[in-house]
């Protein structure tokens, strides 16, 4: 055997990985970040040992469990940069990270939020919001994106929608979609009839410490 | 003495019902309704005891602790009525309520979701977004409020609204006051010249059983 394990072993533990990372995908999409690791390992039936043995830490197992989402996120912000159009570019990579985020509470989370388990997504964050803001110069030079609007915006938006995580399951995509296109409509420029309404001064929150937890968390 | 209690005592018993309701206004504003009882008496500096014998339930103790907003959100509503431009009644509206749910956790939680121990504000809640349609209805004829309009958006964008109390302290209020102006421009009417931008359709949430706890109780 030099060392491998036998093959129903080896199935096993795939069975056992695959099984804890549907468990990580239900237990953070519908709690959080904050949810403990027990109850992803209770959630997937297999002991606690066993968890750790697949991933020794929680980050890790945050890591893998988002793989998919983080994928689907790189993918919408290259179509949106590709596009001919910035603000049809803008408008779609909008709708689709609140459809992400939608879809997973913990997503939002490890995108909007200081977890510290989710460090591995800062990468992410920042070459998304690059791209946010390479888009929003585009989509402002061409007259329909607010010239008023700041990158910090979309993060605020974004914060703002974690707040739909409480409407009730059943409806949950539905009043997102809505919620991302008021944003769209609210980001919207002005026609050049129209005066622009001026907004409040954009807000620079204060950078948290890498350790902070949210209030949520 | 009668049964009076003597002057001393008397005044010893006003000043602990003004420290619990001072406590509760930062314990509940701060961490929402689902704050327990205990450590607004342990904020308060006075037994569990003396809470309970001021306030018998949490209901009792929550609903004189908003006193103060319920008032505030009455008044607000007042002058919108009042106001002989219906748009600017609404817009008014919407930031007004938007500063009294920003200030604090609690009163935004009494007023969204479905707290068994916010049941007091019920009927608030009704009177307020019924004088929100009456509004609506109004700044819609008037052409200023997008006809695609439903009372229910502005349920959702207050519930999104409450995501923001996870932003750092310092820039709550600014963040609130950004978030409600882009609100307002989302919700008003395209000029004649630009054609509407159809918005996906309004979400109506199903009905939760009074009891029902929100996710973040």
């Amino acid at each position: 055997m030099n060392g491998q394990l036998p093959r129903t072993a080896r199935s096993d533990a795939r069975d056992n990985r695959a099984r804890i990372l549907d468990a990580a995908r239900v237990v953070f999409g519908e709690e959080g970040l904050g949810a403990p690791v027990r109850k992803v390992a209770r959630h997937a039936g297999v002991g606690p040992a066993t968890l750790y043995r697949h991933f020794p830490t929680k980050q890790e197992l945050i890591t893998e469990t988002f793989a998919e989402q983080r994928r689907a996120c790189r993918t919408a912000v290259r179509d949106a940069l590709a596009d001919s159009d910035p603000w049809r570019g803008f408008r779609g990579l909008v709708e689709r990270i609140c459809e992400l985020h939608a879809d997973s509470r913990g997503f939002a989370d490890a995108f909007v939020a200081a977890f510290p388990e989710a460090m591995d997504f800062t990468a992410d964050r920042e070459q998304t919001l690059r791209a946010v803001g390479e888009l929003a110069r585009r989509a402002q030079e061409s007259g329909r994106l607010r010239p008023d609007f700041v990158v910090g915006d979309l993060v605020l938006m974004l914060t703002a929608h974690r707040g739909l995580q409480d409407t009730p399951h059943a409806v949950r995509a539905a009043t997102s979609r809505r919620f991302a296109a008021y944003v769209i409509e609210a980001f919207r420029a002005a026609p050049q009839a129209a005066a622009p309404t001026p907004l409040p001064p954009a807000v620079r929150w204060p950078v948290r410490r890498p350790g902070a937890r949210s209030p949520q968390g």
